[in-house]
């Protein structure tokens, strides 16, 4: 059952606005802080800009863009929330000093969240008088459509706060996935990132152009990831016997230079717990059920590309 | 133009086999060799179920599951073919092997591509006698749908031959990118591999489950990557300005220990590359029109997602 009832936004980029979009569109109350000038325009032409979609995707009864409020102080802007939203450049001291001060001035039952993308929770939740009610809670541009959230608790958050923020997630259609160990970077993003770094190494390396990289994730791995993260995908790569098969054929090239990044080794631990994941997480679908749902999706996909997809007119078609 | 009329395929595994499925949904007679007992009840069967995908789809004129045929020799297999792809197992002995022998039997102006994942083809035609008409063409699972294929020369490889096989892969309805610098793996498989090695450190690490990362690759960056690289993608996060902004706020992560992966020194050269990437393939378009196809493209692609996303029933819900 969701607790929330009203939500503060502090820091209104990208990230901030699209909380706020999203709020708005599930039918809440939202008081914005930011002390930028010209912020409110900027924000209520983020808003109009993401309404459009979130029509498409359906309004929550009584949901409207009116229901936004900014609030010139801070201190204010907090002091009736059940829940607020921390949104400020990614600096640490930055954000230490703004979630002080929201810490001080916020309800004490008011849960507490960061859109940090790297910074751990233990690290920021240190100076604050209730780190207990603190948590980060990372989303993903456009946050008012792509639903994943990571929740991650620090050494002081408690569990509660863990729970209450997911229900509040789920109700607000996001999909909540809780972290259950701190590393820089959460989980999502040290995955987008490994990937990112090597499409640089190889722009660098004059391997490929930006164009050719991006081309190279869309008609390939993009379309399947949509679907399937890397390990289903590669449980199905595996044919009837699935991750145990894929990886007696594949495991040697964890050794070949095939990315700047060193790989694990592959030990017998780790690929029980790679097998029994995708086993577990399969269940009852065998190899071919999975192969028949992603191909219908794969076939409704392609066609939903060829339209959307913004294709270049400078690729050069060889 | 397209010249190729007779295609064979040598081995058919998953990969093999999702060739012949694409080439005969394509209109072409296709010929198959593998020396595997029970290969052709195994292709059968496999073209069998693509092809109810490719119904979908839709088939070119005359196309029939009937012109496959499976012939006992290497020599005979590749006699009369215009087009002949190798897909044995990834062991560079075996491939070059194999590879040796069509060489020896195939027409000479027939084109040779090969499958491989990893190895870069100027290894894999040192020992052919016309090493002119070889290329690496490496495709992605499942190939009777997904359309990218990287086309890779060697030292000895005629331009000319890789401007017949890009034609070629057009007319099936494929995407056919050229990479222009030798590298083990390619471009794609680089990029997924460093995003493998990465989630095999998570799980390895206790940070994160198969599933969980899973989870966090389809509901955030996954459902991006369908429709755009991970350069496009981070010019919108740039708002307004684009990747030039986003490289001045997130230029300074690559130093953080995001990933296992260490990033390139991002030098001005290197920013003015990628900058200039991104600028150039959009074009004349703006940010706020790019970010418009993609909201309309995530609202349709989310409900596709929802239909058939193979949801876990195990998924730790909080």
């Amino acid at each position: 059952m969701n607790t929330i009832n009203k939500v503060t936004v502090v820091g209104t980029g990208v990230i901030g606005n699209g909380w706020i979009a999203r709020f708005l569109a599930q039918g809440y109350d939202v008081v914005a802080f930011d002390p930028a000038e010209g912020a409110e325009d900027r924000t209520r032409q983020a808003v109009n800009h993401a309404w459009i979609s979130l029509e498409q995707k359906g309004l929550a009864a009584g949901a409207s863009k009116e229901r936004l409020r900014f609030i010139d102080t801070i201190e204010e802007a907090v002091a009736e929330a059940d829940f607020i939203q921390e949104n400020v450049p990614e600096r640490e001291e930055l954000k230490k000093s703004v979630l002080e001060t929201i810490d001080r001035y916020a309800k004490t039952d008011a849960i507490i969240g960061s859109s940090t993308s790297g910074i751990i929770p233990s690290t920021l939740q240190s100076g604050l008088q209730h780190p207990e009610r603190f948590i980060v809670a990372h989303p993903f541009n456009p946050v008012y459509l792509l639903p994943l959230v990571e929740v991650v608790g620090g050494k002081s958050t408690d569990a509660n706060v863990v729970k209450r923020a997911c229900q509040f997630f789920d109700s607000i259609a996001m999909k909540p996935l809780v972290i259950h160990k701190e590393v820089d970077g959460h989980v999502a993003d040290r995955l987008m990132e490994a990937l990112w770094r090597e499409a640089l190494h190889l722009v660098n390396d004059g391997v490929a152009t930006t164009e050719e990289i991006d081309t190279a994730i869309i008609y390939g791995a993009g379309l399947r990831w949509a679907q399937m993260g890397p390990f289903l995908t590669f449980h199905l790569a595996g044919g009837e016997q699935g991750m145990r098969h894929m990886l007696e054929q594949f495991g040697p090239a964890l050794k070949l230079p095939w990315t700047k990044l060193e790989a694990p080794e592959l030990t017998d631990e780790l690929k029980e717990k790679v097998i029994e994941g995708c086993e577990s997480y399969a269940g009852d679908e065998s190899v071919a059920d999975l192969e028949h749902k992603r191909n219908e999706f794969l076939v409704k996909l392609l066609d939903l590309v060829e339209e959307y997809w913004p294709e270049s007119k400078s690729l050069n078609k060889n």
